[in-house]
This record gives structure tokens, sequence and C-alpha cells, in this order.
């Protein structure tokens, strides 16, 4: 462990990824150096209207852009590699990722032209990497939803800070992935100062299944289907994807992959190891309709009814390459994710009405595990750890705080459990950690090529114009004597369908007029004012017939 | 039974309610009578933006008001009744429901203007209802998580048509509100022609649990909490909230209830009967912090996570009368409507953050049960009826389909089951039933007072500005030479923060002013050729800086 220098104090803080799910991005500062760990995306609220993705506000970062020491990955999830181009267009730092999760960083740095600028450095499971003079990094292998995740050991002159990444304990891991339970004691015997562990499931009792067990259930499914399978799930799940192209192995089908990122996340775990394809398994989508139905096994995207994934155009009878027939067995391997409910139900019944059989884990059918520990693994990770100071992390408010209670129960102290919201910084000195204050944090707004230039205003515009539309009034008037010279023109987008409401719209225009000509003869002719005039006449009126307020944009001109 | 007439068909379709949750209504059509069961509203879809209710399309019922005999009531929900004020507006026809059924209709119609001239009619268990000259309604009791809740048998010269409303099988009801199995067993033994039924839990194996187990949780819930309890629940389920009153009274709290339609159905449900409401049991809001905390039970609405509703309102500490205090145990006693998770996950998190206790449906706590039957409950309605026919209702497709599998396996013969569309005839006639064709069905929009004014024009506009937003782009040209007299001045709704893309606007300017004189000069002067040359252009432009595309409005003047 580095020597402890005069008044430097231990920092911990997340950027994301607390009191939500998703853009996970923690800092553990001591001194002058700064570590972050992962650095994710979010999907966008129902309320940001028109909005792609979210990313953690990184202005502490670039602030102390001369601390930053790196960047380490625990894994690579969409939430926690996802924010990557945006942070090191403005934050040129090395990145530590397996061989996996750099695999698909690269992907997308490409995409963003910055993997010849960006340093990449590849760890495993024993590696030590060197941060700054004051921090040292080790890491232990976890099980997750995706290969060649790992949890991750800060040794800081303070003590160690164990972040845990996501995980699970699987017993009976698919490619014999083992948990470094070892690593994992080695590490709590040690002393852990602060562990920041996964809440995700800490609203779940007992234990998650191990993804064997959706194995047997997919070679079941399989040798009983008695034509094609269908299977959705998530891209990024190399292992579930191992399954079903052993399942297709083993009941004497090919497999056909559909689907961007199906196809590339294939491509790059075969490339690295991850996934051991059987020779000539692998068939072209287009050789699927030459082929005996009870031969075939179709792998894709959509679980999660995303309008335009593979699932969803099979399912709408869309796709170019792929028709659902009747008799089709469609296995939907994923549960919803908060907010997808509808779209996965619709896909459901689109698919039924087809004629296939769908099988989906609504129906408890065994199809799907989560990634994420419950309770019992969770309480195992912190008799694992036995931490001074607990910080849960990776969930909304209430798992946070139900793990939290998780953490009294195995006896961690509850004056040394931290819930934090992001930016909240824990400072731990001489062994007392304490709530010091904020960083900058929030949510960064991407839109198209945009990032962060959609702010509340023009959300709460696009609010507006999504709830009752637009008019624009057109008036110009004249210089002289401030007549009408043309118009009121009014053009309605998104209020009512124009020809069925044309008496409207006529006694619109005719409140307008008189509204501008009364003010024309009190001499009132200011812009602002003969604009707030129109504004508010016109919407009184609206608002009075149809109950709706449409944004009013009122143009005069002036001649 | 009524005479056959010649070549008179018996034709049972919806109108809604199949292949869908919610505005259930459906026609029974012997000759020249018409009877209608329900007549209920549904929440607007995701893509409905701006809208507030969708109501059936019943158009086939106004060409036809002259055999339209009456609308029969199942039960009060909304999407059962939800739709009458609409309806009755365009066909004055008979209402005929239970008490409590009645009652809350009642209450529409008032607020709708249409009490005086609708014809209401009082029925109960043994009532029989002529309808026209060839049907007779008859009825029976059943379980649902509203009092008060029938099945419909109706009588008919091809037999008898069975439509059950939405019910499940309490053996040990609240206030001994029974099933009438016995009148089931009589219809289903003088013999059932066709079985409308209930598919909403028909993918949930087993029995639902009894109205009961939720009030011996809540005592026990109550009798623990050392200060206030707060119980959200659907303000309609009058069982549950007699059972809220007695577990208060149990526990020697006293009872405060808040909440707009909380309030009015108690009131309702009190005045005839079907709530017992210990004397002095009742107290006012502003009484509430005047009491020991150990005292006091808030009964209100919100357990949807309703924006408006008051447990969203005291989750926000925004609410008048009521703060949420530390150690206050809340109860929502509901399931999340689908659509509706993310909502009440918020306000769950945000009464965690007050220091609340919060006890919700997702951490099994015993606080909610359904009010549909689930899969043993559907088999013993189908041979209770043993139906000849068999069209499952109110669900979504895959329930529907569900139901109809779990039809098959009580011996129903599978020919002999129809999953209908709206709109779909299925008709009957010597003792032969078919799919025969459709009568018009569809959704009917209501946003304000407009009644289907918002089309799908419309809604499509709307969709365009919630994503990107609008620009109005305002020129004017000289009628001499076609110079740019003044603008072009664009505004902006919804695209970007304009302080913040000067640039980007200015530059979009140069390009509407380019492009305008590029045409002039090349004297192209019409104005559609000019503004589709406009859009395209600054289209084109955005989209390549932004990849945004906000809808693009062009007014050019001529002075």
């Amino acid at each position: 462990m580095s020597k402890k220098m005069n008044n430097d104090k231990l920092m911990i803080f997340a950027l994301g990824g607390v009191a939500e799910i998703g853009k996970n991005m923690y800092v553990v500062q001591y001194g002058n150096d700064i570590v972050v760990i992962d650095a994710g995306l979010k999907f966008p609220e129902e309320d940001m209207l028109g909005i792609d993705i979210v990313i953690p506000d990184i202005t502490y970062l670039t602030e102390n852009r001369d601390k930053v020491r790196g960047i380490l990955l625990t894994h690579g999830h969409e939430d926690h590699i996802g924010g990557l181009p945006y942070v090191l267009k403005n934050l040129n730092v090395p990145v530590y990722g397996t061989k996996l999760t750099l695999g698909l960083v690269e992907n997308k740095l490409k995409e963003a032209g910055l993997l010849g600028e960006t340093k990449r450095v590849l760890i495993h499971a024993d590696s030590e990497v060197q941060l700054g003079t004051t921090m040292k990094a080790t890491f232990f292998k976890t099980n997750h939803s995706i290969p060649d995740s790992v949890g991750v050991c800060i040794e800081t002159p303070e003590g160690n800070v164990v972040h845990t990444g996501d995980f699970k304990f699987d017993h009976t891991p698919v490619n014999d992935q083992f948990a470094d339970l070892h690593r994992m004691g080695e590490i709590g015997k040690k002393g852990v100062l602060a562990l920041l562990s996964d809440s995700t499931n800490a609203e779940k009792p007992g234990f998650t299944p191990s993804e064997k067990n959706v194995g047997i259930v997919l070679n079941d499914i399989f040798r009983k289907a008695d034509q094609r399978v269908v299977v959705a799930t998530f891209a990024s799940n190399v292992h579930r994807v191992q399954q079903v192209i052993e399942a297709a192995y083993a009941t004497g089908r090919k497999v056909t992959i559909i689907g961007r990122s199906m196809v590339n996340v294939v491509t790059i775990a075969s490339e690295l190891g991850y996934l051991n394809v059987p020779d000539g398994i692998l068939i072209e989508p287009e050789e699927v309709n030459k082929m005996a139905a009870d031969r075939v096994v179709i792998l894709c995207t959509g679980s999660q009814g995303e309008p335009m994934s593979a699932l969803t155009r099979m399912a709408r009878s869309t796709h170019r390459k792929v028709d659902i027939l009747p008799g089709d067995t469609v296995i939907i391997a994923a549960t919803p994710v908060p907010g997808n409910e509808k779209y996965i139900g619709r896909t459901i019944d689109e698919l039924f009405r087809l004629g296939a059989d769908v099988i989906y884990s609504g129906s408890n059918s065994g199809v799907h595990v989560s990634g994420h520990g419950s309770q019992e693994e969770l309480k195992l990770m912190l008799n694992l750890m036995r931490p001074k100071f607990f910080i849960p992390i990776h969930g909304e408010y209430r798992m946070l705080r139900r793990h939290a209670l998780l953490g009294e129960s195995v006896g961690v102290d509850s004056d040394n459990i931290f819930l934090v919201d992001i930016g909240d910084v824990v400072e731990i000195e001489g062994g007392e950690a304490r709530k010091a204050g904020k960083v900058p944090a929030g949510n960064v707004l991407i839109d198209g090529l945009g990032v962060g230039d959609v702010g509340n205003i023009v959300l709460r515009d696009r609010k507006l114009l999504s709830q009752d539309g637009i008019l624009v009034v057109v008036v110009t008037l004249s210089k002289q004597d401030g007549t009408i010279v043309s118009g009121p023109d009014i053009i309605s987008r998104g209020f009512v369908y124009v020809r069925e409401s044309e008496g409207l719209l006529d006694e619109a225009n005719r409140i307008v007029s008189s509204t501008l000509e009364k003010l024309m003869n009190e001499n009132v002719n200011e812009w602002a004012s003969l604009k707030t005039s129109v504004k508010d006449a016109l919407g009184r009126f609206l608002y009075d017939q149809t109950r709706r307020r449409p944004m009013i944009l009122p143009i005069i001109m002036e001649v």
C-alpha cells in the first residue's frame, strides 16, 4: 500500500448509477489521483421527448483532467461502456478492460473515430494497475450475463475500496467461467475499507438461478418443437447465445443469426474465443427457407420489442428475409426492462396471430434468468468482503435502501452505510467516513449529434407540442394606419384536423382580427403587447371551445 | 323462450374489449333486437399523444338506433361504464344496472348533464329484462374487485348467450357477497349456446386468492405500525376500503379519506349500504396532525402513481393537508397497470426518501389480490356453463388465446371457439356458428371536448413535434422583383435552445435566402415550389448538422 500523504483524503462518489438504473460511472480519488470505474449510458425517461441517450455529466473530471489516471471497465454492457465515446472526446485517458470488454469497446471507438487516439490496456484477473502515485487496482472474476466481467479492488493509502461490478454467484456457469471466490476471500481477509455493491435485485429474495438452467429448458423446447425455433435474447448475453448454439447442435439444427447487434457480438465473441461455434452450424438467413423447418434455429435481437428490431419486424411480417410460419416456436429469452412491457406484449400478440407458439418469461417458462444476484447472494458478497463502510450502488433508490437493510442484517454498522445520490461525496480520512458536499452531477442529453444542447426549455416545448400541437398566426399590418393588410392566416399542426374544424378556425380568425383592431384603435402598437394580447385572446377562446392549450405563435409583420 | 322467426339470425360481436384491455362493449343481436353489454373507456396508448381517453366506435349502433333495446351494465368500473356519457349523447336508450353500478353511473350522467333524459332501470340478481320481442336477460351475482358485479344470461330464440362480466370465485368474500354458484349451475344445466368469458388472468395458473387475505395482512401491518399508516388503493375497490376501515377500527385508529374519487366512491357506497362505517371513525384531513400518529389511517388515491393523485402529492411533499413523516407506513395496495411501473416506482422511491416504510405488491407482501379469476377459476366457469360455443373476451390477444386453450382442455370443441377482433361478427343460426364479416369498429379518441376530431394526421404531427420540434421560417418577397424584403426570420420551438445554437440558425438563415434567391433568378415563383425548396434545403442542412428532423413551416409573403 502506498504511503499516506499529509492531509490527503479518500473521496468516493458516483456520477451515475445510483438512484437510477443506467449510466454507471463511479469515481475514487485520493489526493491528486482520480480513477473512474465504468462510463455507461442510460436510455431516456418517457419525459425526455426526442432524446436518444443520456450520459453522465463529467464536469468534475474535465475540470480535473490532469488528475484522471484512467477508466476501469467492469464489463461490456451499454450501461457501463456506452458513454465512453462521448467521455473520451472530452477526456483522453487510458481505458482498462478485459478481453471481451475491450473487444466491444474498440468496436464503439472505431465508429466514433477515436480508436487511434485512445490508449487501451488489456487486463485479466491477475493484473495489477498502478494509478498515479497513490493507488493500485486489482481485479476478481465475477459471474454476470456477459462473459469476462470483473470486480475491482482499489488499494489506497486509507485502505481498500472494492467495487463489485454487476454480479451474481453462478455455481454452474456456462463455459466454466467460475467467479473467483478465493480472490474475493483474500481481499476480504486483508480487510475492505469500503464496498460498492450491485443492488439491482436487492428486492428479490433467495438466489438467482444458474444460466445453465436456461440451457436445459432450451434443449427441451428445441427437441419437442417439430418446426422452426426462433430465439430472441440480448445480443451481449454470450452465455445464452452459446447455449442456444449447443441446444441446436444437440438437436441437429442449423443456426442463422439475425439482427445487427447479434451478428456483431457473435463475431467479436467468436474471434476472441468466448463462443464455441461448431463448424458448419451457422447458415445464412437466405438458406433458412430452403431447409426443413425442424432443422432450423433463428437467433435474433428484439427481446425487448424494440420497434426496429429483427423479431419485431418478423412479428409484423415486414422482415426482408424471414417470415414467421404457423407452427413455429418463438422463445423470448428475456424479461421486459421496465417501460417495455407494452411493446413486448404487442410483439407476443402479433406472433400468436401468425400462428406461432410463443414462450416468454411472463409465463414463468424458465427461458430467462437474471444476471444479477438476489438477496442471499448480496449477503454472501457482504460476508466475503466484510467492509467497514458500505455504499449500495447500481439501483433505484428503493433497491439501494433494501440493499442497505441487507447490509445491516449481516452486521454492517448502520452509521457506516451511505445511501448516496449522484454527486454526493463520501470522504474517508483516518478511518472516519462522512458525507462531504457535492460535485457537479446530472444528465447530459444526447439528441442526434447534439450533446447537451437540448435543455429543459426545449423539452418543455416538445411536451407542450406533443399534447395539443401548435397554431401559427400570421398577420401583416400597415405601417401608416395599422390596419390589417393581410391575414390573419392560421396554420395548425397537431391541434385539430383542419377539414373537420373550419368553423372553429374561422372564428379564431375573427377573434385575432378584432383583438388587433381594438388595440390599434387604442393606439397600442408595441410588438410585445400585440403578440401577448393575440396569444391570450386566442388561447382563451380555444380552451373554452376545445379544452386544449395548443402552443400559439403570433407572427405580426408591418409593411 | 320467444318463438323463432323466419331467417332471423343471432349475431354476437365486440365493439371493444377483445385484443385489448379496456373500453368493453359487447353486442348481441337477434333479428330487430339489439342489446349492448357495457360501455367502457380505455386510457390512451403511449402513441396517442395528448389524448385523454378512448371509447368504442358505435357507428353500428347509431345506424341501427331504432333496434337498440338497452345497455346492460355488468359492474361499475371505468372500463365498463366510462364510455356511457359519450354513448348516451348519441344513443338515448335505457341503461340497466345493479344498485351500486347505477349509483356510480348517475354521478357520471349528472356531470355530463344527461341524468334527466336517461332512463335508468335498477336490476338485481333475480331481475328479468325483456329486450324487444325476441330476447330476455337474467343475471347472476359474481365476485369482483367492486361490489354488485353480475354476469348476464341472454335468452334468444337460438339459445342462451352468457356474458360473465369480470369475475373471480371468492369463497370467503367480504360482506358475504357470495357468487351465485347455484344460478350459474341452473343456467349451465339448461344449456348455454355461447359463453363470453373474462380472460384477464388466463395466463395465471391456479386460483386468485380471496380478498379476505388482504384484510388479514392489513390488520397485521396496522397493529405493528407505531406511527401513521397510509393506504393507497383503487377507490372503486369498496371491499378493500371496507377492510381498511375494519382494520383501523380493530386497531383503534381513525380514518381520513383523501382524493376526489376516493371521497366520491366512499360517499356513494355508504349511502347505498355497500360500506359499513362505524360511527365516529372518519375524521377530516385537517384533524390528522392533531392526533397521535399511531391513532391514524390515511386512505387515499394514487396507487398507480398518477401525477396529480393524493399519494403522489404527498410523496412530493406538495399535498396541502398531509405530509409524510419519517416512520410512517405506506401501503400501496395495488399492482401496476402495465405502463405505470415507472410512475409507481418513482413514488415509492420518493416515499422512502421521506423516511417512510413502504409496503407494495412488488415485494409480494400480500397487500393486493386480483379481481379476476386465474386458470382454475376460468375452467370452473367453463364447466359450470358447458357452452357449445366459446368466445374469450376481455383481454389482450395472447390472453384470449390462452383462454381458448383452457376451453379446449375442458372439452369445448376447438372448432367452436372463436378468437375475435373488435367488429368481427359471430353469426349463429340453426345451431351452426360462423364468422360472418365485420361491422364498423375502432377507437374514438377524446381530446378535451373534442370527440373524434383528432385523427392520424394530427397524431402524426404531434409525434413529429414531440421528437424534434418545429422551425417556422418567415420571409417577405417583393411583388415587383421578387427580392427578399424582410426575413428570413426563423423561429424555433422544441428544436434547439436558441442561445446555444445561434451559429446554426444564422447558417440556416443564409441557406433559406440563397435557396429563394436562386429560385427567383430562375423565375420560379409558384408558392408551392418555393416552400418545398426551402423545406428540402433547410431540412437537409439541419439533418446533416444535427441528425434531427424538425418540422419545417415556411411562411412566404409578398408585398
